[in-house]
């Protein structure tokens, strides 16, 4: 393949007109043309390197990898650094072989992260757990290029074992260090730099982020469907406030200081979690668009998700420069920045209006072995007319949820929810044979009837439930096991769902089909009196542990300001 | 070691107050300190990070490394990567053993680059051989950063398997391949950088460099004794013209452009080669005030002898950074930029006036093996009364040559030098042991009378001596034998040396010392008649016969255009 076209060098930004021969996937030869203003070249607009998404887990965007390249192409993705941690948590080595082999199928970069935190605490059961062996294992493999965030940032600074022998075993490989220490700073964060922990992108302001860059932490600004740090990083009063400060009283004349105001100063831009439905509207094209808003230089926004991730990963991509994969964009301009075309190792992957590929069918990956219930199994019994509970209080978008309580009444030895108070029921239920089940009370769904249930649980991914009564519940959760996974709602007329069979986490189906059912899923939930946003997101977070400060596991209602598990019912 | 201080951060492009604690001469804490205007700190002026030099040959210096890094420090630097061609050609390992040795006396870090073309050609005898073998020997040592510059392109090109084999072992060891490829460009260039070579410090021009950069060669801008490319390559208004070029006709807005003038586009600012009375006036610390007088802008100058050859070598150094060896040099502001302190790994050595640290008393290394010459053994013999000679035409400050000729008296039988048209003799006398000594016609050096000599001599280093008559040649070339090394003068009344005792190369004496000694010299070959500036150096470049278009080796007249011997007499 040969051609000539402009390409933006992002070595010396710069823009220059070259012919360029692509051979295996490589390019083989950029040589430099003069090109005049009416000079016709065989592809017209602007060659860019193809985006990397950095750090992202495929599994939140329910979609199998395949498919979730098919919609990463449309917004000129053409890599990810991905971190299989949700399926590992869910089928261990055997859900990271599934993503590599259907990853594999598809003209699509995927370069694999080790997880490094599986089962994420001991107060949960999950459907595997990945010892130092396992991480060495996966370590040796070529497509692993990472240790995937350390999570367990209490066990480095406290020195466990398991955890340090994880460490040492990505530094003895080569392989750089993801991190993920949300709010930490000081010694603490000295501690778990000193461990060769060279990423965070858990920053959630512009101050956090500086100090820990500071401390030498290349800092991944998240523009996902979760967690969305951008607004608060890229600031532009920030940035102007924190150069025109930066000059030492005088020390550094305040023109070169001024001068930066356009720089991003942080490194890569990634999303950590893509629901299908932000998925299919766009990817790093708007963060990089976004930054651009907010007064980031855009070549300079463009090396975040192209040049940095490359060189920080030792990917031979990034950069349209001779013995590179051959990944690039065709855009329109740097202004209006709309993709045009995409380019996977020299295949056209997007044309602007197809995309070139399919993803292939792949059979089920059932994960669920769990019996049936009966409501019986969700109720709450205490004897007495009436008790007083503790109540997870959750808020719309957030994980962080507060300790409530309320007292609620016994019906046939059963505590029964309050909807007038908006007191709901919510269990979780093992689903790797266990069937351990944990009930409990929330605060904040506002169901007025129903329940809804999900296989979607952060970490473990157990069956979680919310619920107007055990029945429903009951209902609600066979349904899930039925489907092999996925979302329902339930009430006394309906039973809506979205069936997500492989590994109860991703759909066979494609972004498009999976983001109508979801939206059909959320309007079933406002129906029924739902007053969140995105309530199977905030449901998913309630089982996630590491997070204050009430929430609830397999094992039980979980405390998580003094890290242990409490009784539903007050003595 | 504890202070508080206002450092330049080179990851953020900030300059910030903090309480710095250095333990192990690596910085331990680094914590952010809120400073006011009248904040009374242990330290004033501004920390910035230690400078680097990413490539420099030591030998050039004619300092031991010690010596060497005594100048060093006063200047800012606290870190060279040093590749000891010089030595290794003369002595082998031993020469590589010494140098790391004696480096390993001072507080400096001196980081080694494993010579990869030993000897340059094989048209001279040089003092050793260095095969893949030793290359390996040299490579899994820590002190070995680099495979150093593959000056033999064409090997690499062609694809020598001696060559390939250097290049296949630095890549095995995790080493990067530094280069050396004066102006080839295209598929060559292409073949070159296929090798892994990946830096190249011949750039002579801005459009050299672009275009090397272009193909994803890592640029080092040499300000050296030697050679002076700055001044073409940072030059502002190739800057200027580059990035209003360098839109795509619109399809980047030029303001975006226009913002990038101040950026100094290549990677690394290096000297190669720095003379003892270069040495003495400054180093790195005045490339970058240089480099800023161009328009470039001071931080970013500062990277490209900071955080870029760390960054690129792997050094745990090049920026303030808690984890990092505390090497930093205190300077007044960034525009004044004087130097007023630097520390290396946390000690203190030089206070602003005095240099803190001694260089140890070295034994000498001999490596003349010659025996005493007589006249009779620099005569060029011919029957005849006249005949035509080719004349090695050389030029003040270059490293190129003309062939000229010219009709020469023949007195009893020998070719005799012609004062008045300025063809002097000029020899190289082999001195390890086998004695050769070829014998050949100089114009350019514009000697009256007397003649010079020295063991400095590229790449080979055998003695090479110009002068008026063979007697006096003879005298000089006795005296090198006498003083183990060094440059000399003579004429019928006098005799000055400078001895280099040290592989012919390096002299134990300090970097006044040595400076004040050329001086002398320099002045006697003006008052001798000749026109060089610095004729040691000429004379030096007069044995490297991969630079056209006619040198000589101990094996002859050597021309560079066909590379092969070619006959003092024309028939």
């Amino acid at each position: 393949m040969e051609f000539t076209a402009q390409i933006l060098d992002v070595l010396t930004d710069s823009v220059y007109g070259a012919r360029i021969k692509i051979e295996d996937g490589v390019f083989k030869e950029i040589e430099p043309i003069k090109v005049e203003k009416d000079t016709k070249l065989d592809i017209e607009g602007l060659l860019v390197p193809g985006f990397i998404d950095a750090h992202i887990h495929i599994e939140s965007s329910m979609l199998t990898p395949a498919q979730f390249a098919r919609m990463a192409v449309m917004h000129g993705t053409t890599s990810v650094v991905c971190d299989p941690h949700e399926i590992a948590n869910v089928c261990g080595i055997e859900g990271i072989d599934f993503m590599m082999e259907n990853a594999s199928k598809v003209p699509f970069n995927f370069y694999f992260a080790a997880p490094s935190c599986v089962p994420a605490t001991p107060f949960e059961t999950s459907g595997a757990i990945l010892d130092s062996n396992d991480v060495e294992f996966l370590l040796k493999k070529d497509e692993i290029v990472a240790l995937a965030e350390m999570m367990n940032f209490p066990g480095v600074i406290n020195g466990d074992e398991e955890v340090l022998r994880k460490l040492e075993l990505a530094r003895k490989y080569n392989k750089p260090i993801d991190g993920h220490a949300p709010l930490i700073s000081g010694k603490e964060l000295d501690k778990y730099v000193e461990q060769y922990v060279f990423t965070d992108h858990e920053c959630s302001s512009f101050t956090e982020a500086v100090v820990k860059k500071w401390k030498g932490v290349k800092i991944m600004v998240r523009d996902g469907s979760s967690a969305k740090n951008m607004e608060a990083i890229f600031d532009l009063s920030e940035r102007k406030k924190f150069f025109e400060n930066q000059n030492g009283f005088g020390l550094v004349p305040s023109e070169i200081m001024q001068r930066r105001i356009h720089s991003p100063i942080f490194d890569f831009i990634v999303s950590d979690d893509k629901h299908p439905d932000d998925l299919i509207k766009g990817h790093l094209n708007s963060s990089i668009k976004k930054a651009v808003d907010m007064g980031v230089d855009i070549i300079e926004a463009i090396k975040l998700v192209t040049l940095n991730p490359a060189s920080h990963y030792n990917l031979k991509t990034g950069a349209i420069v001779r013995g590179a994969k051959a990944d690039f964009v065709v855009v329109d301009n740097l202004v209006d920045f709309n993709i045009q075309k995409t380019y996977v190792g020299g295949q056209c992957v997007f044309d602007g209006e197809n995309i070139l590929f399919d993803a292939p069918q792949v059979s089920e990956l059932n994960s669920i072995n769990a019996t049936k219930k009966t409501s019986k199994d969700f109720e709450i019994n205490y004897d007495g007319d009436e008790c007083e509970v503790n109540v997870i209080e959750c808020y719309n978008g957030e994980l962080i949820t507060s300790k409530a309580s309320a007292n609620l009444k016994v019906e046939d030895g059963v505590v029964k929810a309050d909807l007038d108070n908006d007191i709901l029921k919510i269990s979780v239920v093992e689903r790797y044979g266990k069937n351990n089940i944990a009930n409990a009370f929330i605060k904040g769904f506002g169901l007025k009837k129903g329940a809804i249930a999900s296989s979607v649980a952060h970490d473990s991914h157990n069956i979680i439930v919310v619920g107007c009564d055990e029945e429903l519940m009951a209902r609600a959760v066979n349904k899930i096991i039925d489907n092999k996974g996925g979302f329902v709602i339930v009430d006394d007329e309906s039973c809506e769902s979205l069936s997500l069979p492989i590994a109860g986490l991703m759909s066979n189906e494609d972004a498009f089909e999976v983001s109508e059912k979801l939206t059909v899923l959320h309007k079933s939930a406002k129906k029924l009196g739902c007053e969140l946003d995105s309530p199977f997101m905030t449901m998913a977070f309630m089982a996630l542990l590491v997070i204050p400060s009430l929430k609830i596991s397999d094992m039980g209602l979980f405390d998580g300001d003094s890290f242990e598990f409490i009784d539903v019912i007050k003595n």
